[in-house]
């Protein structure tokens, strides 16, 4: 097998604000796999607060040695040889360079099965719920015009909150909108009292569900909100990877899985297994990225009680057609084989 | 999809004796699943002491109802539906069963994909070790003869400890051999102090692992001998599904995985998964049973640290050839689709 990468700054369609930081480009990198002509697509997306960049996601890419692997089917050895790659580091994360690895090694065992990935895991592809769009803060004019233009598009709206202007935001949009809104707090709130009054204040507004109301690691904040929130707590910065989740137990209603986070799609999907032993709700997030991880992402979605794919609508240069579409709101997967993905060339540099 | 299920008792080739109980016959029902001409086989053996019979199985099996499935690459929603299908009964189990419809998907799935359940699985066949095989207590001559007969054909001996005449089974299999034994206590020792002191003796002997040394439930015991003994110490009883793994953390070096006990290969693959993610090491084990649980058993091997699958090798009456094999002592996967079985027809009812 053969591994190429290329990075691939994305272009974002608006500027996007979150906590006080705006950004119009985000880094990614992309990776093909190619074994006896067949090549599986992956891709690495590098938000700033996640601690990687194009520089250490193409330092572990050039460790990564998969001519040592004549199968691609062996995917416990292979993805077992990437996750522990670097174990001998002082901190080992890499997290966005494994998930472009699993991505890729699954797109090509699904294409050489002729089977879309969703089906290999056996899942149902109508089961698929409505993805969130998220809606920045902006003047009310705006937002206006903005979830107008979006409603006929989509069946939620996600809002971020926990920043100046938030309950003016949704009173905006509740002036053009009954659309189920979820919000996301970002670890936003300073503490457990305050966040259960703003979540009472939410849940009058037809708000269904929020994000991370607290800082990550104050477990005890979280689980005294989550005995007494009348809407679900699902958490995301507080939840990495499948041990966060044993950990999490009775601090939340459920998790919000990223396949950038754990490292892709076999976390990913151990993570859905241990959210449901333990009785969690299961949400399905995105960074910023292509219709490739957001395609891999959507193969999960089946599973998922809420879906916030709408990574690749942000950029204006997508490098693949095909994959997951959003049609009605709801995430829609297609039966082409692997990820279903056509490289659009130019601009994807493979 | 077309599910058919028969009982089919066993019958030893050998009188078995455990804990003071002798058998010469063991329960036990063959299942198949038909969908558009192909079939997949399954099979539930019920050991006396897990509280399944062939009435129960029937009973639970008559109320699964697959003709309102039509796609069986949906093991998601099927799997779920057959594993929630006694909830609402006193005392939810019925592993055995569960596991038998189990076993069938996932051999339909692989023969309509043309491949073996272990690649499907990502695993590597050369990865899979030694099976044991079970040396009963007898005179010591009988002792040294079936050890002599088995032993160009097996690379490990298990030996039921915690009995009388548990020592001078060892030091008479000593006698004539030099294989590593693996040793089952069946919760047969009542002390951790005394465990541990045979645990020291039987390291002396060319032992290298101890499964279940004490009761099941006495988990502070089993916390205080694994930090103190020289083998690894396995649990079996203690252990029956995917919770059970976490909840053993620190109360063992690892776990014994059987079909039968967790209702098949989706919920032994999240166990298997579940011991890595704790660090601790994995045995596969079986009941008396054809060569198709043992060869669905088998599929997961490259995984194991320890395997005990030697199940279909102790009856007379198996129905299927093919499939798993033992060569040279190791566990031998095969490249036919699914489980690669063809039924022996008769005695097979199908």
């Amino acid at each position: 097998m053969q591994l190429r990468y290329h990075p691939y700054p994305l272009q974002l369609q608006h500027t996007f604000t979150v906590s006080g930081c705006s950004r119009s480009q985000t880094p990614d990198v992309l990776i093909a796999i190619t074994h006896q002509g067949v090549t599986g697509y992956g891709e690495a997306s590098m938000p700033p607060y996640l601690g990687e960049s194009i520089e250490s996601v193409c330092r572990f890419l050039s460790r990564v040695r998969l001519e040592a692997f004549d199968d691609p089917f062996r995917t416990d050895d292979i993805l077992s040889y990437v996750m522990h790659l670097d174990d001998d580091e002082a901190e080992a994360h890499n997290f966005a360079a494994k998930a472009a690895i699993d991505i890729a090694l699954h797109d090509l065992v699904g294409q050489l099965l002729g089977q879309p990935l969703w089906r290999l895991f056996g899942l149902s592809p109508e089961r698929c719920t409505y993805t969130t769009y998220t809606i920045g803060i902006d003047t009310p004019e705006v937002v206006r015009q903005k979830v107008r233009e979006v409603e006929g598009q989509f069946g939620r709206l996600k809002v971020k909150v926990g920043v100046p202007g938030d309950r003016q935001l949704i009173q905006t949009i509740r002036e053009v909108s009954d659309l189920p809104l979820t919000v996301d707090a970002n670890q936003g709130w300073t503490s457990p009292e305050m966040a259960l009054e703003q979540i009472e204040w939410l849940s009058g507004q037809g708000v269904i569900m929020v994000e991370q109301p607290l800082p990550k690691h104050d477990l005890e904040g979280l689980r005294w909100l989550t005995q007494r929130s009348p809407l679900p707590i699902i958490l995301d910065e507080s939840v990495q990877g499948p041990a966060d989740v044993i950990r999490m137990k009775g601090c939340c209603h459920g998790i919000n899985i990223k396949l950038m986070k754990c490292g892709g799609l076999a976390p990913a999907r151990l993570m859905i297994q241990l959210a449901r032993m333990q009785g969690m709700q299961v949400m399905l997030g995105c960074m910023t990225e292509t219709s490739c991880a957001v395609t891999a992402a959507a193969q999960l979605a089946p599973c998922a009680d809420y879906l916030d794919l709408d990574g690749n609508l942000l950029i204006s240069n997508d490098a693949f057609r095909g994959g997951m579409q959003v049609i009605d709101g709801r995430v829609t997967l297609q039966s082409a084989p692997g990820l279903g993905l056509t490289p659009l060339t130019p601009p994807n540099p493979f």
